[in-house]
């Protein structure tokens, strides 16, 4: 099944013409690639198939996949809003091991190490491959050629733009929620196993031939607010316990404390401030992450001595974002998921606080997503060549380790801005070429260390801008050669041919492979 | 085009086989009919097509429209959420008219008086004919044959079911909003033409070709709540005023001080109490109409007496049931249209005011809707006739004068009541047979009149339950008889053979055709 021929791709990389046996596009460029077929269409339901009641409930989540027709084959989805603490996803396919079931294919919208425990089942047989970020032991797994099909990454713009565009059809999407009703009505803000949102579900409930909704906190009709609607909903299964809330969300998030990461911080907040970026009615995205908390930590100081307030920040949000919106600096949070109690609070009380889907923020193919929209985005970043390309998937030595997330949407930002410290471990990370390819050069606007701010070329405007800003602006080539003089010249990592997963970009085409780490 | 061969249906009614030139499926009996095929799909738009910044906001609405392509023939869809004061249709029709452009459809969710104006593009072919329903003087029109094409006639859920699975293909959907963004986000909760909600405009931003958002309150992004999401929308337009605000909501709503229709809401109330269906966290439905709006009262009295307070209502949304979920009575209400100023005004402020939409509550075509959730629904009519059936969309003397509405979707409710006066101006509202069939008996279960209350005898649970009520239970036949010794055996219509307009059922098949009235 791993029979493809490598084509050279529009930026350069030879990646394969076939994933999993079916034909796929390689990348033509930022925006170049145009569908020309129709969005996936449902086969039509009838409200006469479901019950007169509306209540849709079954025994169990095992009598749920028996009834939605679980076979060989098949397509199983799940969503990560319960990070580390889901404990659906290995259910699923316990009860798939039990029945006997083969060949599935799981497509969580992220994996996560408690799903280490997935493993036997891609030894075994019942899970065939992976189509979903890794995080952890899952990538280490398949980075060494483990897996029998090729894991496919995609964005969560991506994920989504694949289901709606039929480019994965979903035979059983399992959604679990924290709070539900019978009919199906379900969300994230509400009861103990909280996660804030349901978002990155939106598509597999739209799509999938069977949709089951698993919660511990079964309410009486009407469930709302309804992030999943219960008209796309098959059966609801109530049990004990979805998730681990403390490893869902963390009761607090911290800034980080290091004065590496602090100077990054603070660099990157001095070069917004530089470049004309924070002004009255401005956006910005920081992750969760403790250097672009701590970016946001100095855009409120900025904010609050100039007198400046946000129309919105896009999240991730904490703890952090939530006091900026209580605070008045930010009209909306607009989130796509909530990292910490303050955050999940938030949303079920402010009406300013706005859950996202990736259908509103980042789905390439529609008229247009908000990421666009965001004047600046703070991102990371695992290695960052010197044509600006990034790689967010693999570590230097070649594992894949991480999942794109919404990295890749963000791209689209007005303007895309990575801190990133010159090496990591004593490996640099300003390279001659990232050794795996996320996103395009031209997409990315300035990258921050702590000896040096770069650039990139196409953006005269932000040169312009800070020229006089006694800021410690330097090229790309220049920071690259002062992390190999301390380093040294990075070695490259042992890799085979064998291409082990894929890279999609936003528009479905792939903009790069992943070989098989030799061990 | 107004060829076709008429065929008898499962309800007995003689139905065209073509309707304009294509194919439709006659009645087939409640929950009979199962589609085969699978939802409509739009073509896949790319991100690279549309703004990088989002502004999709152009000059005029002219301008929206020749960008959009208007051309001959095609179908052009607008909500009806502004009611009377609606100002975009026409304009709509004006600037085609001015293009020159010839035979569209228009595809409104309901018309109203105001569009009177548009009968002159009835006239000269500018408008070819109208799908949706008609109040008023184009129903008139249409009455005596004078519109060129046949009328179809569907209800909120059945509009929407139409557009998702490809019946109704919209070429461009002009969407009035009370709020926007240029991105195109917009709501109807905000600004001086607030209408409370935009959920009759779901299935055409989701799936016309087109959309264009028009507002007279352009917001910076991002407008929410987004009832309308920006990621459907192609262009924007912001125009002096939308709507004529005391003719979109009324400043207050008046309960009847009629006494015949206080009694008619009197014995509904005490019907529903007897049966046991005004229990703790039930669920009801009542128009915004005098009696209905009385009939809450009613309950309202019934529950603070003894301690009950229901789960849900299903607006219509006024003041009386607004006070309910302020009093603690109801915990929400599920709102699809709002009638005054305090509808609007909760809608905005109460978490526990909810905006739904044509999908989320009445789409016979999906995994359920909430209509058969709710306990009892109190609705009007027409005609009855003795086997129950309803009529809401003619007069006895076949003008076709009212619009479908949420009505044959709300008969899905596990209680139907329609409390109706034995006669009006001296025309019997009972009769052998209804004028056109909306909706089938089966689905009906209890009609009040000042003269009695007849239960349909497939309830004989509600039989059983009111036997010792000491309510005036009679037979249907008896209170025919009672007001036909009133008023005399009524005529007959003088209807032609000519089917000027077809009554689509809620799963898309024909339940009835509408004949042109002789003058």
């Amino acid at each position: 099944m791993k029979e493809y021929t490598l084509v050279k791709n529009a930026a350069g990389r030879m990646v394969p013409d076939k994933v999993n046996g079916e034909n796929v596009i390689p990348y033509q460029g930022v925006g170049k690639y145009k569908p020309s077929q129709r969005k996936y269409s449902r086969s039509i339901p009838s409200c006469a198939d479901y019950p007169e009641d509306g209540n849709k409930q079954v025994g169990s989540l095992k009598e749920a996949l028996i009834k939605s027709g679980l076979k060989d084959g098949m397509t199983i989805s799940t969503h990560h809003h319960f990070r580390n603490g889901d404990l659906l996803a290995n259910q699923i396919f316990d009860i798939a091991k039990e029945l006997g079931i083969k060949d599935l294919r799981w497509f969580p919208s992220a994996s996560f190490p408690c799903h280490e425990h997935l493993i036997q089942y891609l030894e075994d047989g019942t899970i065939s491959h992976i189509e979903g970020s890794m995080n952890g032991p899952l990538g280490r797994f398949a980075s060494v050629g483990k897996m029998k099909k090729m894991a496919v990454l995609r964005s969560h713009g991506g994920r989504y733009q694949s289901v709606q565009d039929g480019e994965v059809h979903i035979d059983i999407a399992v959604i679990g929620a924290s709070s539900a009703d019978s009919f199906g009505n379900a969300n994230g803000v509400y009861g103990k196993s909280a996660s804030g949102l349901l978002g990155f579900a939106l598509a597999d409930s739209e799509y999938a031939d069977r949709v089951i909704v698993v919660t511990d906190n079964m309410v009486p009709f009407p469930c709302v607010p309804w992030q999943i609607q219960g008209n796309n909903v098959d059966f609801t299964v109530e049990m004990e316990q979805v998730g681990i809330p403390e490893k869902i969300i963390s009761g607090t998030t911290q800034i980080t404390s290091s004065p590496d990461r602090l100077l990054l911080a603070e660099l990157t907040a001095r070069f917004c401030e530089a470049a004309g970026i924070i002004q009255p009615g401005f956006s910005f995205q920081a992750g969760a992450g403790g250097t672009s908390l701590a970016v946001g930590e100095y855009f409120r100081k900025i904010m609050r001595e100039k007198g400046i307030k946000a129309r919105f920040a896009r999240g991730g949000s904490n703890k952090y974002l939530v006091s900026m919106l209580e605070e008045g600096l930010v009209d909306y949070i607009l989130d796509g998921q909530t990292f910490d109690l303050d955050g999940v609070r938030s949303m079920a009380e402010n009406k300013g606080h706005v859950w996202t889907s990736p259908f509103t923020s980042y789905n390439y193919h529609s008229k247009g997503n908000f990421a666009g929209i965001v004047d600046v985005v703070i991102l990371g970043a695992t290695e960052i060549d010197v044509n600006f390309n990034g790689n967010v998937v693999t570590h230097s030595d070649g594992y894949l380790l991480h999942g794109i997330g919404g990295w890749q949407n963000c791209l689209f930002s007005k303007t895309v801005i990575i801190p990133v410290p010159l090496f990591r471990d004593r490996i640099p990370v300003i390279r001659d070429e990232v050794t795996t390819l996320c996103g395009p050069g031209e997409l990315i606007d300035v990258i921050v260390t702590e000896r040096g701010i770069a650039i990139n070329p196409l953006r005269t405007d932000l040169i312009e801008a800070t020229r006089n800003s006694g800021l410690p602006i330097r090229t790309i080539q220049e920071l690259k050669e002062e992390a190999e003089q301390i380093c040294g010249i990075p070695e490259k990592p042992n890799l085979g041919e064998e291409v082990i997963a894929v890279i999609k970009w936003v528009d479905g085409t792939i903009i790069d492979a992943v070989r098989r780490v030799i061990v």
